[in-house]
């Protein structure tokens, strides 16, 4: 069976995997990401710890087919890297210094999001489905679009930025990118809080969450009880993301949409109410997109960076 | 060299021509479409009026792959067609059928606004370009998303049908799909005009196009001339229409947008118009994706459906 080593680069991890063609994790481990000095010992770590773990696995030369690496920022299709804030990069081709780090061996580089939608197609919740979008709710809001089994990058890597679609022209703060109303400013676990914050600010009912400091699980769990504050609040920023959704369709029309990051441990509670107010904004399609919430959880990356090889 | 026919099929006439894999067009013609009896005999009169010219034409079997035909309406990736309201059919697969009415040479059939986004990326103003959005703004608003050279059609043939992306989810007029605020309500001709009656409803400030009928092409060339209200009119529609750019550009990141139909005549004045608020709407993006007019006007349709089985 053919095999390959996954990577999943985070800024404070980097998560390796030997995988095979069929999806087996044949093991996995971490190492820590250094991110010292513009993050110049990252690949040579990567590299050292594939190359000892393969070496004690006794995978032969002709079974191993490369690795591939997810990359916290914009990948160029030739895997070029301009700028990764996160690790301090600038203007690197990963991949291409990754395989000359390895002797050679062929080495596929893609943006982590996109990367983790690969693996939710592959071995998650959209197995058996050739198209996918997948929504990660985190901190911020990433994503990766999957057509005909294939990342779908963009032109200057900005394919499925949908933190980033203006879902809400007239909002008056601002987001990290500059812009206004994005929709990581709603559907973002930080998102969500704030959200939670402006309504209490402009409502005089009562709420559980009064007078006291609440994380966004804090907010979905007083929303799923009921609360009349926290459901408002959170029906409103999750009608950002069911109007972004409709926008994914009427843009590529996935077969299915996948949540996944924090945010999406509410689970069904979230799907039920994405799904009413996506099927409204979407008249057009007779036969809906499903909606799931990601299964692969933290391991999405790395099943997604192995299939970039495999 | 490789020859095919393709076939614009549209509601009153059907645009053919012999095309060749460079993109020479030996010869191109007209026939009506008859509509009559559910379109039943259209297939019958392409099929007919092909076999007619091919013979005419002299091409050698061995020379000639087949016909592209682009259909108005939505066409699944198997060549499947639900229901094409302008022409009467449903559930058919033109394709197949025209395969069949033609001794079994190749066929293959695309929605008509995707196939003119091909043809703008094959021989058009996308030319050179791998990846493309087109916009169409006529009646009503169409488009097409081309990735890699191929079309993305999507999984339900709802792939770029951007007309109905909501760009303003306040509009109280309801749209031809049953949802409120689409693209289509603003930037087709239709939206233009009806968007102009509603500024000089709601202002005192005259107008040149105060008191008499006009078409988009007045509210238009009226903004062109500098009118007040008729600038402001032009720049709200236009607005939305960048909008739902930024989206494209957030979702499918295409290298070039590609702006046909009647309403795109204004040119540069539009382009200039839209390029300045894109800019805006995509902070994310360093290098931004380009903005041109169409340049194949008719022929579009034609071009894209040979580059089909081209």
């Amino acid at each position: 069976m053919k095999k390959c080593v996954g990577v999943d680069l985070g800024g404070t991890t980097v998560k390796m995997g030997i995988l095979g063609e069929d999806g087996t994790i044949f093991e996995k481990w971490e190492i820590p990401t250094r991110k010292e000095d513009n993050g110049k010992y990252i690949l040579g770590d990567i590299a050292a710890s594939a190359k000892e773990h393969l070496a004690a696995a006794g995978i032969a030369d002709e079974d191993f087919v490369g690795v591939g690496i997810g990359v916290p920022g914009p990948v160029r299709s030739n895997g070029y890297v301009e700028v990764c804030v996160n690790l301090g990069w600038k203007d690197i081709n990963p991949a291409a210094e990754l395989s000359s780090l390895l002797g050679g061996v062929p080495v596929k580089a893609g943006n982590d999001a996109n990367v983790a939608a690969l693996g939710e197609q592959w071995m998650g919740s959209g197995k058996g489905h050739d198209s996918l979008m997948f929504f990660t709710l985190g901190t911020g809001v990433g994503g990766g679009l999957i057509i005909d089994g294939k990342i779908v990058a963009g032109s200057k890597g900005m394919g499925a930025e949908v933190g980033h679609l203006t879902v809400n022209p007239h909002e008056k703060d601002c987001c990290n990118c500059g812009n206004h109303g994005c929709l990581e400013q709603y559907a973002s676990a930080t998102g969500i809080v704030k959200e939670m914050k402006r309504t209490l600010a402009a409502e005089e009912d009562s709420c559980v969450l009064c007078g006291r400091d609440f994380s966004c699980k804090d907010v979905l769990d007083a929303a799923k009880s009921g609360d009349v504050l926290a459901v408002k609040t959170v029906k409103r920023c999750m009608n950002y993301l069911a109007m972004a959704m409709s926008w994914v369709t009427y843009v590529a029309d996935p077969e299915v949409f996948v949540i996944g990051g924090g945010v999406s441990k509410a689970g069904d509670y979230l799907v039920t109410m994405l799904k009413d107010r996506y099927n409204e904004l979407t008249p057009l399609s007779s036969k809906k997109a499903d909606i799931f919430i990601a299964s692969l959880s933290n391991d999405a990356g790395m099943y997604g960076a192995a299939k970039l090889v495999l």
